[in-house]
């Protein structure tokens, strides 16, 4: 039995300094085994192949924003935005779990294995099951997490253009990456916070510090999440899982853990059972990884292959452009990749044609707004000095092919 | 097969900026699957329980060590040192691959699976393979890591009380776990190297830095590599290793790796064989966290219940004393769990009496000099202008115990 | 005499670390009384009032783009660049001297004691007076700082849309005035800088550097450089120095340093004489605030108001507009002002009405060129994957109006 | 008259970001002309001679100071401790004012102009005045900056060995030097306080703060505020004003500010009448500066070649010995400088034979005390694990000598 003493209340973080736990309800859900899962989940995927530093958690992040919360709420508070103790701590543990739902390279799994169910289904689902365990007392955090409770800056705190998710995860990221260009100044852009009519607001003076945040953002898409390197270790991953599926509904053994066999050798339901959770939760980077290791020696000459490429960061090429490659174009290669021996069935694991995007501010999903002294509110394109953010809410589309490093067109 | 083009050679790091890879050579070592196995191995084993941000890996550190020992060449050079290109290339390399036998959670591994074994000698094995398949292009890195190459300050640059590897362990893992009081001034100490009658020195005016140098690597020790709770955390990990080898060595069955699976069920000789570092090679945190979280379901009690509180962060309680506890207190303890169902085997892995200890330096095994104007070259414990420094160089000890948290004495 | 020993060779910076003093030529102009005088001339002029941090100086400026130039060479120089050591210097020494002629609150001095002529003009005067001081180991430098060196991309170091000068000044206000937004990658930037067909460029990679860069100049225009408070404490200086020199003109007594009675009383010509440089010389921060002190209790009511307004930081109020203001608006504020009491001499000097603007990047001056893998060099403007950057070469005018606190329009 | 709209009521700074005047009370003070002034009064003096970065003022200091006065406050109060909003105020007021009666260049000052009066004396009764014309507003400050208010940890948070002056001025020091040794952790220190007892105490786990504070306040002292080019710059400068005092006494024109005259051509009383206090609130160092620049070119010698010496940077040679010169060695000196044309007036003015002292921990005069969970409040110097701080108590004495760099002895 664990006992309530030694309790560690202060958690060191080298962005914000020391964050501190506030109270006994959101310390044990910390110290619960669902949140300590992401301990063991990177933030950034394989992102660490491009930027080696960037190995921080979703057990970090998680932490972190809670921290933000506690600022922004401070902030709100201060500026005489009544807000209770209830929910003050329901909008802490809306931020703190909203993410519990991850599984392992988040993404890729989201294409492979878990095909179809979201994280963000999966976190409220770990959520309900939490609320249960600790009776009740998450209801207004489920409320907040969804979208659905009354005051609506509290939701918009949790998820919107400018939540307290991306003002931490912006700044760890580009801390862990050391990608300066994209250094929100979070705790600024926190200062500047306020509510009118039930609505988030930045105030007038942070103008700035807005641009720069949907700038900065824009610069970590393009140089880290949509880093080539990064995107196509990504595919690879996508495919490798992929494969390991197509082999294991063939009835081939696959060494791995349990957690990853029972996902691996079973079809998911898009609602999971409680047993399809628990297993989840017990599901991390650690299986996967491991499990690729030991792939490695696979007899699939395919599901080996592409295990050896990620384990020792063997990539496939990238080719970018901004426009689609032509048909013709994509055969000479597919050819070539015959010609060296490459069968059809290896080119759907080792040839790939896609697209990544990026849209700094997306004015449709919801708006930045501003607020002026004489009480005037305004979105952030209109209230910008000229074309410069109104030019960030089209979206950008780069296309992609990945093949092996030997391909050369002559 | 890989081609040339393409390659990464300039590495992010949140610390120094950009990495530069200086040739090929170094290029393809950082590449070779041995080095890039570092990727998967964090350089502070447990302590993430304890700072979460504390993930990053031995790969970065000893890139991070390249690149502070080409800055420190480059200020020699500059002062009139001559040094030629294979000798900077050659304490180049040796500072790379100084950590490369490290094993995943290098302490524990050493004191249960393969016992006996340092990671210095391990590192050496991969060197001198590297070496053959880089057919001998290693030769002289090999000399100056093993301490023999006659130009003695090239080998004290890779290891001595002020060596490279030194100075970026303490600036990164300050700067990872955010414990700002370790944060020394790697490059102002890089700056103020000199070379004097072929000894490493540094010059006058650096004498703050290296005061700095000494007291932050105290501080680190005490807040951070001897923090109780990661010591305990090491001491489980020890202890559950312990207990899987000793059910391996009955024959039980324990789901794990293959790489894991050789190391538990063979005995490992003092001198590895080729099969053996190859398959150490293959051997990282994700094997040893795998296999652990899948024993939580052993039926083994023991090892059950290690793998359950290591991976849910649920550790022993420590007890820390400036003297030896006495041995009616340890009876007490030990009566008091035997009265709780703990039995005496279980008392072998959940009861732990042991010592930590730090030296802040240590003016026996080698010193720092000073070097002054008019030509004196003093040790630091004598110039520094009190005892300060003198203090530093006694070695202090603390006791602990470990026990379960529910143990409590009347 | 001074005599060469104890030469300083290192000034500690708190952005760069450590800046070393390469030679004893460009020591001996630091050493300079001319070069001495930017010790006391603030980099940011009445900035202080709204950053109360930005009190660094010019000759920390100037020292600081030394460094990056060294810094910048030393990359080139690497790349393969061809650089004599005789262009190495005469290039740091023009980025070392490019400030030189800067007056105290230079903008306000242009506009008010030193009318017509720029500090460019001066800063070339002092160049060429040190340069026969120095025996013509200046010429080089003259040419480059003129523009007219045949080596068209050591000119552009010193001047042009990515010189030294912005890349040091942007990050030094950016820090000691803490606005965080403005904090550019200059040493990322200068990694990224190349050299093609006798062009200055930046390499491909460094795309979202010079984003950043472009992007940072604007926020620090609008934040700091153009902030509402700054401006109006220059305007209100011009109008206190202009009145000065008219009561100079109508043979008034001033109570003032020498230097700055030489320029209050005589009519400057356009072109200095020797005698006029050297009293120039002579010229800084302290002349001008101990003057104004003292003013305040002149007996010209105007001088006197206007002193000690700047003293004590009692500044004017300031209304800004996107569009002008309209003659009635303007009749109004006049009006209210006269039935208060100022009269209409009073109004030339505490009502203000003008225009700031900002062009984050000129794209007819000269522009930022990108340099791709496959040769190909772009301007910024069609290289950036949208309208981003093309809105921000659109100038922004915005207008204002500054007028006494206490003027209230019902 | 001035408005109350458009106050500013947020400071950025670069440390901490954005502080936050709480109430019109204290922005009323900040804005009036005594605080004011201190935006004219370098914090460090001459400093900025030896580190160009350290130009920042007393005013930022001060207001630092508050900043980190108010998060110690809420850091009590979320502990328990009862503070009053009156107490809260009046602790940031005394905080904010504790050095509202510093001079320009104080302690060369206090050597020479108003020989005798302390800048604690003059800061008191500036808060007197204050209080008068705010109405009786400040009695409680007044009260806690005198150390007598019955809450002793209030005047502790004040005026102690770790008290908020200290924790800003090194950390702001070490930030506008760029000298890192110093930069201790303020954030991390205020975390760790409590009161016990009505003492100040620093929890158990705040140790290494503490022993950091300790050890970067003893680097800070031998680096930054006893760095010999430093002391000297402040010698040159007493004796400049004394000469100028003695010349002054002797009826000579010295051409300089009203304010200066006044102080120059008038002998201090030790009590400050009101005039002597107003005038006083108008000295700043523009005063100094200004009239050493116009001294340059006075008849007499002695005055104007240490002005010369000062603003040209062109400082006497200094030698350090742990031990003190014999006479012997000093006569060759003198004799030597009288060989040379000094005459023994001259000696007085060039010759300097002082010692500087540093004492890191006085645990006489008051002590940084810790409190362990168990209950126990214990002296630093006897927790701290080993002799380290005890080391640090014993006050280390340096003997310096300065005269003109020609001076060779051979």
């Amino acid at each position: 039995m664990k006992t309530p003493t030694n309790k560690v209340k202060i958690i060191n973080d080298p962005i914000y300094g020391f964050i501190t736990i506030p109270n006994k309800l959101i310390f044990d859900l910390i110290e619960h085994p669902y949140f300590q899962r992401l301990r063991r989940i990177t933030q950034m995927g394989m992102s660490n192949l491009v930027y080696p530093g960037a190995h921080h958690t979703r057990f970090h992040h998680a932490v972190g924003c809670m921290h933000l919360m506690q600022k922004a709420i401070t902030v709100l508070k201060n500026k005489g935005v009544v807000i209770s103790d209830h929910e003050k701590n329901a909008v802490c543990i809306a931020i703190l779990l909203h993410d519990i739902g991850h599984g392992p390279y988040s993404h890729a799994l989201e294409h492979s294995i878990v095909d179809g169910v979201s994280h963000e289904t999966i976190s409220l689902l770990f959520m309900k099951e939490l609320n249960k365990e600790f009776k009740g007392k998450l209801s207004l955090a489920i409320d907040i997490f969804e979208g659905k409770y009354e005051r609506k800056f509290l939701n918009q705190l949790v998820s919107s253009q400018l939540d307290i998710d991306r003002m931490d995860y912006l700044k760890r990221d580009s801390f862990y990456t050391g990608v300066a260009e994209g250094n929100i100044s979070s705790e600024r852009l926190i200062d500047m916070l306020n509510v009118v009519n039930d609505q988030l607001v930045v105030e007038e003076k942070g103008i700035y510090s807005v641009e720069k945040f949907i700038v900065g953002r824009r610069l970590m898409y393009w140089q880290v999440y949509l880093h080539k390197a990064g995107v196509v270790a990504e595919k690879m991953l996508v495919n490798l899982l992929a494969r390991a599926k197509y082999l294991a509904n063939k009835g081939e053994v696959l060494p791995c853990s349990k957690a990853l066999h029972y996902f691996l050798y079973k079809e998911v339901e898009e609602t999971f059972t409680l047993q399809t959770l628990k297993t989840f939760s017990r599901l991390d980077d650690y299986d996967i990884l491991s499990a690729i290791k030991d792939w490695i020696s696979h007899d699939d000459k395919i599901l080996s292959l592409l295990s050896e490429m990620i384990i020792n960061r063997n990539l496939l090429k990238v080719q970018l452009s901004n426009e689609a490659f032509d048909d013709e174009y994509i055969s000479k290669i597919k050819n070539k990749m015959n010609q060296e021996g490459w069968t059809s069935e290896d080119l759907k694991y080792f040839f790939v044609e896609d697209t990544i995007s990026n849209q700094a501010y997306n004015d449709i999903s919801s708006k930045i707004y501003l607020y002026y002294k004489n009480g005037d509110i305004v979105d952030i394109v209109e209230a910008s000095d000229q074309l410069n953010i109104q030019a960030l809410t089209k979206p950008v589309v780069k296309h992609f092919l990945c093949y092996p490093k030997g391909i050369k067109l002559a």
